[in-house]
């Protein structure tokens, strides 16, 4: 990575380093409970947790992404002269609150599980220990990061667990919601066990390779398709790939037959080919045979074209002759659950455990850890969330991420957590690599079932 | 609207400036096709056209928006030099390439529907007519950009249609797909008819009115909900509501009765109480009771919480005292159609008609007009798409954008596109206007088939 500075989303991003700095990136309630809370006295420690209520419909697990951003965020969270600026001129707030906002720094402590770890429904992903107004301010940029890299990672997982030893492209961007959606797809696509993307900014943001073929538009423009496809070997495309169903599939298949000699004698080797449409296992086999019998064995399919887990297990299940998977808006958009059902919350302040009672929605209090236990095999055996302070079998999923505002040494780093991911993959009990859902076992300590009853004793009973 | 810059995505946005000038943000392949034409001298003019190929399964029609981003990208887009020096030691590209890169500028012309338009399958929406390799580079970040705020303002304005007179607010920049999806779906919500937004940066942004109210933590943080609620009001923040589910809501409501009169004493007024849980519509009619009785008839109430279109129509069937919605997650993420099969595709190139024939995914050739009639109260009637020199009954609704890379004078505003997007509200037919899809005639002009077949015939007879 040649040049870049390390900032923002990640190293060599001058482009969201920007957004992750103004600090105007809340919710204005934030900022209107902030200033009362300063108004009022209320400067006490505050813990709050990250979390997801409750799984999408076809989701056996999830897998936590976006804590770099986060660490990345809250080391270089300010408001800026501009912000300042506008805050002022609202008329909103106090001068005495603005000088405060000016100094801000985020100086809370940080536990999370690494990246890439799988977690499942009440557990907490990631708990911010700081002074009250602190914790609250970022509370909305941090669910933002939080929430869609591990929406998109726990995506692109089941494709993974889909189409094993296949290579899979992440090819959203256009249909991923913004830039800075595209980007981030783009890596957590990557850190599930993905090997890249066509998106070019993520190889100098993020490290990620970067795979590009050909477009019909390139063979339109062209009054003929072997022409087009000539001129495009010529320009030596890394990795060159012929894009073949833009008039007639097999049509097409036998022309890569008829000119690849003719490029071989020009040094250049077609190293496969591309079906966007149609019957995919249909025109994959009848490709196969045509580039095998015109001796071209060595280049290989790649398919794209509305592709998701589902029509990749079936691709796969029937045996398709595909080499790799371009997916675009399944697994940007997480078209199946754009979105999860998650929250931060409030779990102690001033020493004293919280909870929230709302209608379906209360919280188990108090800042707390997860234990998980693996069987003989190696494979995840069942969890146990507890009170941080309350030990129980197994190993904690919760490390520090942050003291004091920074980052802890040996923070990881986006290769680790690719690494992480794929041996989390390895550990799923085997009803959870399959793409229809199955139950894992998640158990509330007894301990922390008590607290929940202690502290709606005490609400029960009214202010001391 | 106080000392920002215009550029980037909005007057204002220091945001998505950098985003939107850095040509990486594209897909590789659009780089190694345009290195293809400029090494085999395919410079001539090429006609792109963004359209939309089928409406998701619980919509009648779309709203376009995006535009003006869009403009704002193709002027500032640029390859900075931390681009270059990263497509240098990619080592993908030639020398003199990358030189050729280095002066890339936009410079052709745009048409489009002006934003706010109601548009349907098949239309055209953005026309880019620009020499081959710029209309190519630029195709994924102009998907990116028109794809995502009309997916938000066509799900935007099924609310707007389910709650008319109400006050609809975006929430949803925590579980949008990152910033700029946050930032751009609170612009395009406000597009479509949206009172504003909780997303602060969206005001200095796009001069969008912000709103706040409180969250659980605050409650929480307090020992107890009263103290809490008379804080919060004497920080006397801009619109006071006071969220009263933390606990038990119709308990909250006689709390807020209670204080009110104390904190009126102070010059201080309650203005609403938000409901965040629960039977919605139950706890909408209880309260109201407990505010009326109390006196507080002027004490509105808004609610919140997992809302969508369908949950407002049936909200506002029972008649429930709501005076408005905070719509957070179905909203930005637009649940139920986070994407649209939408295409930007090659329509003519060096002053030929191209027609690409992928199996589902043919395309209607040349350059589009698309002509709406009204019936005599002024409702749409039906459209017309034809080639653009083929007259047809009706108002043209690609209108010019761009000429020779800068906006035309007159370039609309948010604030008059807004009042484009009521005004077709307005003109819906009344099938239209509800939930659940109906049908809209849009007929394919008789020269248009004509064409496609030439285009085919073409095709078939091979190259000249």
């Amino acid at each position: 990575m040649i040049g870049f500075k390390a900032v923002g989303i990640g190293p060599g991003s001058t482009f969201a380093m920007v957004a992750a700095e103004s600090l105007l990136l809340t919710d204005l309630y934030q900022l209107n409970m902030m200033q009362a809370y300063e108004a009022n006295g209320l400067t006490g420690t505050a813990v709050f947790e990250f979390f997801v209520r409750k799984l999408p419909p076809r989701r056996s697990f999830l897998m936590a992404a976006g804590l770099e951003q986060i660490v990345a965020f809250l080391e270089a969270a300010r408001f800026g002269p501009a912000d300042l600026d506008y805050l002022q001129h609202s008329g909103r707030f106090s001068a005495v609150f603005l000088e405060r906002l000016a100094a801000f720094r985020f100086t809370g402590d940080v536990e999370a599980m690494p990246e890439g770890t799988v977690f499942f429904a009440d557990e907490p992903i990631v708990r911010v220990v700081a002074p009250l107004a602190q914790a609250q301010l970022i509370e909305t940029r941090l669910i933002n990061l939080a929430h869609f890299q591990t929406v998109i990672a726990s995506k692109a997982a089941r494709m993974v667990l889909a189409a094993p030893g296949k290579r899979l492209i992440d090819f959203g961007l256009r249909r991923a919601h913004g830039a800075e959606a595209g980007l981030l797809a783009a890596r957590a696509s990557y850190l599930a066990g993905f090997a890249g993307t066509a998106t070019t900014l993520a190889a100098p943001t993020f490290d990620i390779p970067v795979y590009g073929t050909m477009a019909h538009s390139f063979v339109q423009a062209h009054d003929d398709e072997e022409a087009a496809f000539v001129d495009f070997a010529r320009a030596r495309p890394e990795g060159l790939v012929l894009l073949i169903d833009t008039y007639d599939t097999e049509r097409a298949a036998a022309t890569v037959v008829r000119l690849a000699p003719k490029v071989r004698r020009e040094g250049i080797a077609i190293q496969g080919v591309r079906l966007d449409s149609g019957d995919l296992a249909d025109h994959a086999f009848k490709v196969r045979r045509i580039l095998d019998e015109g001796g071209l064995d060595d280049v290989t399919i790649f398919a794209s074209g509305g592709i998701d887990e589902d029509r990749i297990f079936a691709l796969e299940r029937r045996g398709a002759p595909i080499a790799g998977y371009g997916v675009g808006t399944s697994l940007v958009t997480s078209s199946d659950a754009p979105a999860l059902d998650c929250a931060y919350k409030l779990q102690e302040y001033a020493g004293i455990a919280r909870r929230k009672r709302s209608e379906g929605k209360a919280t188990w209090p108090g800042r707390k850890q997860v234990w998980r236990r693996y069987d003989a095999d190696g494979r995840m055996a069942g969890d146990i969330v507890s009170h941080a302070d309350d030990p129980q079998p197994g190993t904690t999923l919760l490390e520090p991420a942050m003291r004091a505002g920074r980052r802890v040494a040996g923070f990881a780093s986006l290769a680790r957590a690719r690494a992480h991911a794929a041996r989390e993959l390895g550990r799923l009990p085997a009803a959870l690599t399959r793409l229809e859902p199955a139950p894992y076992p998640v158990a509330i300590a007894p301990a922390l079932r008590r607290l929940a009853a202690a502290c709606d004793r005490r609400l029960a009973a009214g202010p001391p």
